[in-house]
């Protein structure tokens, strides 16, 4: 269709957000999105995904956005629908992902009425969105979709909402636009990196803590490695958005996420540069415990923003410092079967024995996510994508975003008892969209991190009460009979040989499955 | 412990709302809420009751109000746990359902460092609390918990947030305050009741639109069924909070749910009397029918707002009309088991075999509600929830509260298979508790309501696109294994003497039980 051909204000919105590249659509519609469905029938370009809540939809946006760089738009039925949405745009916020929340809304003329499923849903979007486009006639659909788009995609990425009231859906003046240019970051100037330079020159012991898109990316990780021979030690983020990491690839050392051991880690040196992130500070407050990680007598300056090209800033020092990138070359032996009790590093081990090249973790797994994140350093090539803003339960649906921006790689969602359960309907659109997605769930029948926090936070000793509220014991999930019902082939293991046999199986299946590993 | 004892602003918090006579506690916490659950731990009056997803909380709380009267606390872990509680806390306020709603925060001085969980709560509980309530030191947390409550059960009843910042719960400067005087609500005056009364007796077809309380109350009904006799017709809201009912229970009209119906209805009166509740309006708005239902020629007048005591309104009405409240006495004859293929007629009546008196019905069945609810009309009294906000996916979780608030009753949760999946957790929860709810889930495999609402917009013809968003077949959910991996007993019955028998045996048990029906 021509630009100037006038129709829908939902066609014109769907049809424009396809012209800027837009391929996805995850969707849970209600009444009030009726025509959008309708306008999606009319636009071959975009796939329409059926989530059963609305959280699937967002994490499989922000999944799909920390793959592909593109982002997917999502449909969600007015504030309680965007409420069910909200806890996985906060994370994709965290991520910087790029993500298109289209959240339809009564008629313009309907709000007033105050019906039952009114909200103020332009409060409600405001602290995460960077853009709010409002939608309220169908002649600026098109636009405010080309402004939600520039806005996504502009450094730092991050979600924006659409509110689309359902005349301005259902209304004939829409014009679809075509794609606008695509923004690029800025450099980092030559000055600050020369100040940079000197000023690790002079450190007797400097460190790097580098966030966001330098570490998707192979050449500057090996850069990086470079500068860690150097003598900078090479620390990146608890929680980075995604890590392109396995047997030849550097290495960095990763902020600790205990306040109390990261100030101490910390305090080895005299200079912290920070590459596309911010200065560390503690996931929470603890009494008596600092939250704001870096030690009084460690400098801190700045190489590049998140907002700016980190990557041409990584190697724009290291050619001042004149360095190359550096191939790492492991020395990587068989891993043996473990045996003995199953525990999560014997989880990773098994896990890294098997892992296909290029595979993708979607790693939700909580207490157990860092000894399997250890175990798998020397696997083959991969992506490890991290809970970025805390809001835990989003393993599952980011895990299927990301295995539909990569068809043909394999994906895996690990995942805590406490933490699949926020989301598990997820399963559901694995097993319709025949994603063939592994998942681990860790059965240790406990928010075991709570038990862990409620002695750090000086809450004391834990009663009756408290113990139930961390417990998840009584009655026990059954994963294997949830995933079936949800029409998902699911074993259940206890032992290494049998996760080892099972995991082995899955790889030969091109579908969705469920491991059970009771802990 | 006395009201002077300095406490931390945790304990403070609990136990002022345990004097207020807070009862329950319907939780998911984070590590920002550890000193929450150790304060819940030091006191004995309040259940904690855990729930695998926020909304399960909210649901929950939303229940035990309207069976009780009474708010129940919810804990909630920073701005996206109140995200994923947000949908029932809507559904909540449209029932005007009391509930206080306390959301853990970062301590304050963490706050501006931009952790990754921080966000800004006080803008994301703006739309759906009639108080927020910021705990900023712990010196005025029990002061805040006293205007939360006092809130609260105000009329009109409405849920409210109290954000917790961390080191306000944690500090040491708490002081418990004594339960406040409850607040009535205002009698309307005799001017408005003697207008009332004029205009009904010069009235062609006078009608009465009822809703809110008046309708949790036999008494009041009663005296509806005098005033229907009399010959104004007494209509109630599409979707009240909760509704009194049975076999000889006066049986008011409801408005109905399609506009085009309901204005078609309205049309034969001249006069509609308004008695604690609103215009009626269209649930969503579409293309050619009026949002406003009342037709022109209709006049409205108001007997009573939401906020004012609209049982009292209803009796002097009465009183000046000379009537008395009559007890219906409906013949009832013995309901024979339908035969035949099942529909949603067919289970209203094998329902309505088997409802034990005074049992509740949480109903977020949505197509299959309204065919149960006729169905059930003459059945053993009970008392019938409405989904009053729109956000599907509450019944199991409203069912959760009801069933607490009423333990020697018998709860049935009616679910739509889509809706079930929303807060699908809310099952465990069930068990958990050993509440013997009786949960129905009607599989017709489909969001059934769409597919009629898409032809209704106008959106046109269904596509394949727009056929896949609506459908829930591929894969089939099977509900029975759903609930056994949640440790329920769970059957699938597809013919009425099946359902029938299951259910009789049900009724037999002191436990939860799920019974997928397929349609």
């Amino acid at each position: 269709m021509s630009k100037t051909e006038i129709k829908s204000g939902a066609n014109a919105l769907v049809e424009t957000l396809a012209n800027c590249g837009v391929t996805h659509c995850f969707a849970n519609p209600g009444t009030s999105e009726m025509h959008l469905v309708k306008a999606l029938d009319n636009e071959p370009r975009i796939k329409s995904v059926l989530c059963l809540f609305e959280g699937v939809a967002t994490g499989a946006a922000d999944g799909f956005a920390r793959m592909s760089g593109t982002p997917a738009m999502t449909l969600l039925h007015l504030g309680p629908g965007y409420g069910n949405a909200l806890a996985n745009i906060h994370n994709a916020m965290r991520a910087y992902s790029p993500m298109i929340n289209v959240i339809g809304d009564h008629a313009t003329y309907h709000r007033y009425l105050d019906a039952p499923l009114t909200s103020d849903i332009e409060t409600l979007v405001k602290p995460h969105s960077s853009y709010i486009g409002a939608v309220e006639t169908p002649a600026i659909a098109g636009d405010v979709a080309i402004k939600a788009y520039s806005k996504t995609i502009s450094q730092a990425a991050s979600p924006v909402s659409i509110i689309l009231p359902a005349d301005s859906a259902w209304g004939n003046d829409g014009i679809a636009h075509e794609k606008p240019a695509v923004p690029t970051s800025a450099n980092v100037g030559e000055k600050i990196i020369k100040t940079v330079v000197d000023a690790v020159k002079s450190a007797k012991s400097p460190a790097l803590l580098v966030g966001g898109d330098a570490l998707y990316d192979e050449n500057t990780i090996a850069i990086l490695g470079a500068i860690s021979e150097y003598g900078i030690r090479v620390l990146i983020d608890t929680f980075p958005a995604r890590q392109r990491r396995g047997k030849n690839i550097f290495h960095p050392d990763k902020m600790l996420y205990f306040a109390e051991m990261a100030v101490e880690d910390l305090q080895k040196h005299d200079l912290l540069v920070l590459a596309g992130t911010q200065s560390p500070v503690a996931f929470f407050a603890y009494p008596n415990t600092p939250s704001y990680l870096v030690p009084e007598a460690t400098k801190v300056i700045e190489l590049s923003s998140r907002q700016q090209n980190t990557k041409d800033a990584i190697k724009s020092l290291a050619n001042l410092l004149g360095l190359n990138a550096v191939k790492a070359d492991h020395e990587v032996a068989p891993i043996p079967l473990p045996d003995g009790k199953i525990n999560a590093y014997k989880i990773g081990k098994i896990l890294a024995r098997h892992l296909p090249n290029d595979a993708i973790i979607s790693d939700d797994a909580v207490t157990c996510g860092l000894p399997i994140y250890t175990e798998t350093r020397n696997a083959n090539t991969h992506d490890w994508l991290f809970l970025t803003g805390g809001a835990i339960g989003q393993g599952l649906s980011l895990a299927i975003g990301a295995q539909m921006a990569c068809p043909g790689r394999r994906t895996f969602a690990l995942l805590g008892d406490g933490a699949s359960m926020y989301n598990i309907q997820a399963l559901w659109t694995m097993v319709r969209e025949k994603l063939p997605i592994i998942t681990f769930i860790f059965a240790n029948r406990s928010y075991k991190i709570l038990n862990i926090e409620m002695e750090r936070t000086g809450a004391g000793a834990v009663g009756e009460t408290a113990r139930e509220m961390l417990s998840l014991e009584t009655p026990s999930l059954d994963f294997v009979k949830i995933a079936e019902g949800m029409g998902m082939r699911a074993e259940s293991v206890s032992a290494c040989d049998e996760l080892d046999n099972v995991l082995e199986h899955a790889l030969t299946l091109n579908e969705p499955i469920l491991i059970e590993i009771c802990l």
